[in-house]
Parts: C-alpha cells; structure tokens; sequence
C-alpha cells in the first residue's frame, strides 16, 4: 500500500503500513515484531466512550486502540502510555499519519510509576499481557515478549494504575484470557473497582470462550451484566480484521 | 395423569403429580407452594458425575435434581438435604414413588449444622436462592420465600457447607444470577474452591445473560474453562422444562 512518507512520519526498513476501516486508518507496524492483534479490535468496540472522554491506553503499542476510537468513535483526546521507546515513536508517527497530532498523545513511561495525574481520565483502556511469567514459553522477540507476558508489569499494577488514574465515575475496559476471568473478577474488587460489564468472545456456537472483555467503574454498586456473546465463525474469522 | 398411590405415596390435597422426561420420572409438587425451576433441569445436565459418586444436594426441595441424576445419568446415592419438613417429605415420597428409596436418602436439616461427614461427598449441587434479603419482594408464601431468598441460608453458609462436605477431589456446581458473578467467584475463593467451569445460559442470541452455571472443586490448580454458551428460543423456552 503506497503512504505519504513525509519527513517526520519516516518508515523504518522493518516496518509496514497497512490499511484498516477500508482505508480510512493507516497503520505503520513492524514486519516481525509486535503487531496489533483482533483483541484491540474486540477491545476499541467494547468500550463505552463519550464525546468529551479523555481516554489513556496503557500499553497502546503501535496505538492501534486510541486510533480506532478517534477514527470510529467520537473522543476527546486520547492518551497512549508506552514503555518501549521503539513502540512509542511507532504510536506516535501513526498517529501523525493518520492527523491526530492534536488529539493523540504518546507518552513513553512506565505504568508502575504513571506520568499522569490521578483522576484525571474519563475511561482507562488496556489490552494486557496474558501469559504469567513462567506459563508458556516467553517469546524470543523481546518485544513481542514485553506485550504478551506479564514481565514488564503485572495484573495488579495495571489495575492499580487504572484505579488511581480514573475519576470517580469513570469506566476501565480490558480484554482478558477466560481461564483467569475468576482472578481478575477478584483483584478488581482488590483496587475498589467493581465489575459491570462481561462480553464473552466464542470461536465458534460449539467452542469453549478464549477471551473476555470486561468493563468496570470504580467503586459503585455490585451488579455484572454479560451481555450478548461474541460469536465468530471459528478461529480464523477472528485473525482477520479486514 | 393417573398414578399409583400407595399408602406410603399419599397425594396431599393441594399437590399434583407431573410426568416428566417422557413419563421416566414422576413428581409430586405443591400446586401453589414451591414448584421446581428450570434452573434444576439446567444444573442436573450441567454437574459431572461418575457411576460411583455419593452426591448431596443441598436445599432439594422436592428432590427434583437428585431424581433426575438417578434417572438420566448413573451415580450410586444421592442425599437431599432440606430444611423445610413438608418440602423433605415430599421429596422422600418422590424418591419411593420413582423407585428409588435404596438411592435416594431425603434429610431433613440445615445446612449450617451439616447432618454428614465431612469429606464425604463425591459432589455437592445446590440450586440456591437467589435474591439477597431485602432486595426484591419477599415472596408472600413462606416456602417459596425460603427457596428463593436468602433467609435461611446464605450464600456464603452455601459455600462453607460444600467446602467442607467435598472430598478432595470432589466437585461442587450450581446455578447463580450473572449479576452477582463476580461476587460468587471472589467468594468461592475464600472457602478453597476453585471455579473451574462456566457456562452461560443467555435466552437468546441478541439477549443478555441472566444465569450462569458454574462448577468448582477444592482447592486444585487455577484456570476456568467458559464452556460453549447455553441458547434458548427467548425466555419462554426456558419455561417448558417439556
């Protein structure tokens, strides 16, 4: 796919541009690194965002989920945190290529010691690394590794970082692996945030759920709704967001 | 439907007999008293059970579930426990009137003073009340009152009583309200079980959930299979246990 490559928004010999939403975001991705995956996808739909929301994506990678919402949903501004420097010069040339530069930004910091103010967003996003350290093997590319497995910060300070930065009646989004959905039902309650919202993802009518999308608010009364579930038509449907 | 009434199988005055399962089982229930859901149709198909295993259903009401594990599926005893004198003769006159008075034992009791070993039990199941004292209108008949709201039992009384009457290698299953899914998971937790299985039951494809299955054992390693999702035709469906 051709692109303007005009001086501030260089491509890398490693990376691609590739077209989403029939061109209307383009998206500049490393070849063999990290690339989004449909859970950002499922993720950016899911959430419940307002037209004056300022949104933080802890962990926006190449800032695929805080372009997908300035491009299909109508926010405010968009704040993507990202601890590797390759990642967050990646985030931010896409959000320049796709002219967000005054509605986009890209922080380079860590979550465990957050450079933004408490309270201060309407609604934290965060498509978390699934792995536990030591499950599975640890993927050989370390940047891939950092945004699949929980080395560089675990369940707990992601929710300990959405926790402090959200106002009082703002909503936290994430996408998470069934098989831990009891844990993370528990250590929300831990970081006084409270489950509202369960959407689960079924390959298939006839298979077991892989992933979960969970919304909750902090604070506030008990009561989880599950909304309708996801259905796809196997795995593959899922792999390409075309 | 006609049935044999033998002295010891007195139909009282505000009872009926219903066939179920094609005839295979037959159930006296209170015409306008407590009458079996289908959430106990539900939780039956859903329990795993072996040929050997010794299963306790706390609050049996009139026996509905253990009759049915007896009739479809093979296990070797099933106790049901229950705190209400008329509900546990009914359910120990369903069991003779099904054949199964060498199988089926009915006790009265309550389960926060256990009548049984602990350690006992195979499985334990238990179709729980629901509502939360004081939210809802308390049914006005004091029977169906007990089985749907939180007055004799809670739901942690639930928990502590399965913890301690499994085997170690038991399982414990029941049927809870979505709402409160993340509440059961968190306190599941506290008596050392471990959800293990989830299968939601959503009336429609287009509809949210409103119950949940869901099985645990003691202890064990932690990972949650969400099973492929439960679909009815809308709620009425789910009405005709047929």
């Amino acid at each position: 796919m051709s692109a303007s490559r005009s001086p501030d928004i260089s491509l890398r010999p490693d990376e691609t541009i590739d077209g989403l939403m029939n061109g209307r975001l383009r998206l500049i991705q490393s070849r063999h690194g990290y690339r989004f995956s449909i859970d950002a996808i499922f993720l950016s739909d899911f959430v419940t965002v307002r037209e004056e929301d300022v949104v933080v994506d802890l962990g926006t990678g190449c800032g695929i989920m805080p372009l997908m919402l300035l491009t299909k949903r109508a926010i405010k501004l968009a704040f993507g945190l990202e601890i590797q420097e390759e990642l967050a010069t990646q985030a931010a040339r896409n959000a320049r290529l796709n002219g967000f530069e005054a509605r986009m930004k890209v922080v380079m910091g860590d979550l465990k010691r957050l450079p933004f103010h408490e309270g201060s967003a309407d609604v934290v996003i965060c498509n978390p690394p699934y792995g536990k350290i030591a499950s599975g093997r640890v993927n050989p590319d370390l940047r891939r590794a950092i945004a699949r497995h929980e080395i560089l910060a675990s369940l707990d300070d992601i929710l300990s970082a959405a926790s402090r930065m959200l106002r009082p009646k703002g909503r936290f989004a994430t996408i998470y692996p069934c098989a831990r959905l009891a844990d993370i039902f528990c250590r929300l309650g831990r970081f006084n945030l409270e489950a509202k919202r369960l959407r689960i993802i079924y390959p298939t009518l006839q298979s077991r759920a892989k992933l979960a999308l969970i919304a909750a608010c902090p604070g506030g009364r008990r009561g989880l709704a599950i909304e309708p579930p996801l259905v796809g038509q196997g795995d593959d449907a899922f792999l390409s967001p075309a």
